[in-house]
């Protein structure tokens, strides 16, 4: 076995975690989000620039809101999840830079004075951290049902601003009845992976 | 403890591993990379689009050649490092998808019949598995050093072609001495995230 990684925990992260598309009731606490949080954070980002922001969707008057900005298919279970998450990018990140990079304080000037050059690096690291977010998502013994199938420019003008775009909405909780189709396939390692 | 996960694999994956920048002669094996493939490739895309490519640098001649097209300051450990991948994004993976996700075929076309709507989603989904990628790294015992400092088109005319969009090189072995720097801070909670 080349992995140090224990067998379980390769369950619990891939292996056996799926993306859930029903949930039960057991409510998501923002204990378990400041977990979640305080383990991912320290996933690696380009300059430490850290650009992911999360929105909680709590209330049921925003879950409302959220639920007509999504595609058809995906309102039922945004409706019914214990806790929807909205995933942004922040194209601002460089305000924080000095202090998330202080080795190398004139990376502000120096690599994001430009707004493209900031939204490119934004798309980019805050997807890495989503990736990190859903991973850390099921080290909470949670399903993560993560959703692109929305209005991108109705969530950013309901719940963000023209700083933040939207990356994602996650679905959280424990997963109910049905909760997912059989596992698809996956590539094989000679379709993806090329040697040189 | 809100988290499930094993605190060693919480170590492991997230709290004690490091983006390193020094590395160790110990060869990485492509029995590992199989090992990390193995593990990651479940973890969740869009439409289980999957469009995550990796490019591994064995040869001598292809590393200088990488090297070449690396920022002044990624050289030494691209030069160094037991194990070089480049990561690209296939903006062609709709080719692939009525096998990826054969609970709805109709994907490829409804979804991705323009090219524009093909490179947003892959930019997007294969940055997802470049982080899930970068844990499996961990996963294996092993320090990931993820850069985006090197020329992009010159790395895609090097080493790829138009169809595979560049996302980033990760220099891949065990971490030498000095291998990092101390740990950057990262943003407090109330920082990124919040609740409606």
């Amino acid at each position: 076995m080349s992995l140090v990684l224990d067998p379980a925990a390769q369950d619990l992260l891939f292996r056996e975690a799926r993306t859930a598309n029903t949930f039960t009731d057991e409510p998501v606490t923002d204990e378990q989000v400041q977990a979640i949080y305080d383990l991912v954070k320290y996933g690696p980002t380009a300059f430490n620039q850290s650009p992911l922001r999360v929105t909680l969707v709590r209330s049921p008057e925003a879950r409302e809101r959220l639920v007509q900005h999504m595609a058809e298919g995906n309102r039922p279970k945004t409706a019914t999840a214990p806790l929807v998450a909205i995933l942004s990018a922040d194209n601002e990140f460089h305000e924080e830079l000095p202090q998330l990079f202080p080795h190398f304080p004139q990376a502000k000037d120096a690599f994001f004075s430009e707004r493209p050059a900031r939204e490119q690096a934004a798309a980019l690291n805050a997807a890495l951290q989503a990736a990190y977010f859903i991973v850390g998502v099921r080290a909470a013994g949670l399903a993560a049902g993560p959703m692109t199938g929305f209005d991108f420019a109705g969530v950013q003008k309901e719940f963000l601003d023209g700083d933040h775009t939207p990356l994602m909405v996650v679905n959280i909780g424990k997963p109910g009845e049905d909760a997912w189709f059989p596992r698809s396939p996956r590539l094989a390692y000679d379709d993806v992976i090329t040697t040189v």
